[in-house]
């Protein structure tokens, strides 16, 4: 039995549900599970679905004939449901690097790790105990454009859905992010929108929350404001200074980053404007 | 603009979500919301949608025409979104009815109070102040027949779709809870399954648990042990009493209560077995 | 037996807590309970303890000790556990305030209700339910100096230890925060910082945010910004409208500002800077 | 800088605290920080306190003191923060023994871990990659004595301060854990006391609850019924077939079992009957 996801997003108009299912009740294929949303304050249809087949699908004719009865003005994607590959950049932290690696040794990640880059050497050691190859290219004293043009040379390398800032601390050029759009996604040490920028745990510290938090989003350029994905919580206090948030926090970025990548590599996301439509 | 929601459960078969849409844009109505889930291990099929329209639906031919493309062997529910009607059954407590009754006065609640039914006089006071009918029928010294016989007398000058257990500190006999089967929903003061039976907040602080919780249920004849609808819990420490976790554990029980309720009232749960499925 | 609460907070020096037992002690006095923190960023300690006694302790005579042996520099409160009593300011919703008066009229709110004060009638009926006298005191078509003023008349019938703004939609002028420095309470309906100001819940459904929050804060001239007491937070989706975040928030915002005043009433919370300790 | 950990546990009498922070005084330490509990129920005193100093402690001297002036009566443990040192015990699951690798790798874990012992080979790979020793003790169609007495042998070799069983999928035996008293720590796979024994998930799926959980607890000898030091939750749904279920509960278990490790090697928990007391 293989797995298809079927996405489409496009203007809303009155019957679509039972317009795409009659296309595909009409191959012969069953829908096995589909998600809809409507976001009516800008008239847009969302659609996900899973057709779960022992026979292969024609998708240049399904999509064909979906194309021709929405009018030639929906995103229309459907795929074979397998691992994504991503590429990893990293600068000196283990906690989400190195569930990624674990997860992934243990086939438990839906998604292939083809390379780690980082701009420091320190991870060079654990990432290749996995046999993962390590780019350390270093940016110290180096022009962004420069650096970028580096990193740039080795992603030719790969074929990748992905690319997963794993605590990436550097700020890519929008040069860098135009080239991706819609593939690279960042977690963010702070509950987004608070706490923008750099040391969000000292910001947090020194307002005095009582709750901090992780987000994971898409990358678009306007720093730490692309569409979010998932974000988590935890609970803090007095006694605790940044340093300790800080620590605790890690377990936070770490498990809304997995948990943002399981929703993105099962292709459950949609992303239009600044939001995520998730199903 | 009127909502109708269409509800159906039945043995799954291939085609359905088309077929049933089919039916519904052939009648000329447009589903403006639904959601789908099949239950593989027992092949039950549930289905929910929102049908908003101008014009008056037709439930008879619709649910006809439903019918007899299911076969015959469907649940099939449609009916206008509108407020329930419910009665309240209730001890000493204040906290899961007050929260009630100020959500009925301000409208937001998604139901009528058509009563509170209380076996204590203790509630009298609060809830006559908002002018809604308050019956004591004290339980003390009485057979549980017969304190029931005097419930089911006042029950029968009301019309109701619900009873709500808020705190009530009796159990009903299966006698009781047969005749108004998936009906009445309960606040359980602990997480299911664990504490079943009296006094959950003493047993958790013997246990020494580090988070208690509440649950909403649906009630059968087996003791805190219906369909689940809603849970939630809080952390506690050492430093409390059960006491204190009662304390704390009563604003749980609000809110799941509450919780549980916004959905029933809103038509998004179904019943199977033992369990829910809530859309 | 009586419950006595002492509260020291002072620059910290080696041996704080064996010197200030030992006053205590030599009183003959018991702690029953203790805590203290040290923010060593600005050398400063915080203590409370609870006295448990049969005797009545003369507040004059240890305090003057305790004042004698911190050099005078310290901030030293000992006062008899008592309930608080409270001026409530609202607006139109119910939310809130419905929840103290419920814990109000059932003895399970640590303070006593001595007036609720709004700028429109509609909470009138409510209010007076419950023989709380209630003043309507109309904020449209005037100054914002004007209306305060009438307020500050009905204030001073009122002996009170907290103004609590439960959901009181205007913001309140610096000359009148300065009267009563440290004694009033708000809750905001976001996760502060994020989404200060107005409609924080329109805010965060168009930044797509997956979690939304509520914040209880002590009041001073920064809108929003005063040190922050409890935060809660709820997990939201693309399916929900700024008007079911709202709807939604409502019971956050009112789990919230309960949690703080169990806090504040219970003499449990520090305040410094813009930030609080809480024991 | 030398931090000393404080911990006494007796019965309650007036003035401990004082009493103690007397004689930590009169020794010429400062107290950085202390915690006390009394649990009435039982008369019991718990205190613990960091004691941070340049100089050496004469540790005999203080507990000396400290014992003769608490009648010898008390359990006194006054140790230097240090890494503790632990054995792993585990199965064939990655997620829980993979992040205390990672941990371990990056220096944030609070402590050393000696060896891994497995009843599978598998894992062998993986915990090798970290120049960690490993012993696969295969289980199968051994007797439980049998393998145990093979477990104990190579034990033997080892000076640690716990054991781990990091999903560690066999029942030890009363005589292991006896030797072993308030030295092995396991993380169960449900929300205790719900869903004691095998197959939680399966349990809680069968039960159709909407909240599922992980538990860490001391090993003794009621299956899964030891101490417990922290608990977490996790939201479900429907959806979610029993493998859904484990696999997101993987994320809890790690992060549960983590939690508890930093208090326990913090010795920041006390045992007493079947509960913990939690600084």
């Amino acid at each position: 039995m293989k797995k298809y996801i079927l996405k489409i997003d496009c203007n809303d108009e009155k019957g679509l549900i039972y317009r795409i299912s009659d296309v595909i009740f009409k191959f012969g294929f069953n829908i096995a599970k589909n998600h809809e949303f409507v976001d009516h304050e800008i008239n847009r249809f969302f659609y996900r679905a899973e057709i779960i087949t022992e026979n292969e699908i024609d998708k240049t004719a399904i999509c064909g004939t979906l194309n021709a009865m929405l009018g030639g003005k929906a995103n229309i994607r459907l795929k074979t449901s397998k691992k994504k590959d991503i590429v990893i950049f990293a600068t000196k932290e283990t906690h989400c690097l190195g569930d990624l690696l674990i997860k992934n040794y243990s086939n438990e990640l839906n998604a292939n790790i083809l390379a780690v880059i980082a701009n420091h050497e320190d991870l060079k050691n654990l990432v290749e105990k996995f046999d993962i190859p390590f780019f350390a290219i270093k940016s110290d004293g180096k022009e962004r454009d420069e650096h970028e043009a580096e990193v740039l040379k080795v992603l030719e390398k790969f074929e990748f859905d992905y690319i997963i800032l794993a605590k990436y601390m550097r700020i890519l050029s929008p040069d860098f992010v135009g080239r991706f759009e819609r593939k690279i996604i960042n977690i963010h040490h702070s509950f987004l929108p608070a706490f923008i920028g750099a040391n969000p745990y000292k910001q947090a510290h020194q307002r005095g929350v009582k709750i901090i938090g992780a987000t994971a989003h898409f990358v678009n350029n306007d720093l730490d404001e692309g569409p979010i994905i998932t974000q988590d919580v935890i609970s803090i206090n007095h006694e605790m200074s940044w340093q300790d948030m800080r620590k605790s926090g890690r377990n936070v970025e770490r498990n809304v980053l997995a948990a943002a990548l399981d929703l993105v590599f099962d292709d459950r996301v949609f992303m239009y404007n600044n939001k995520t439509v998730i199903f």
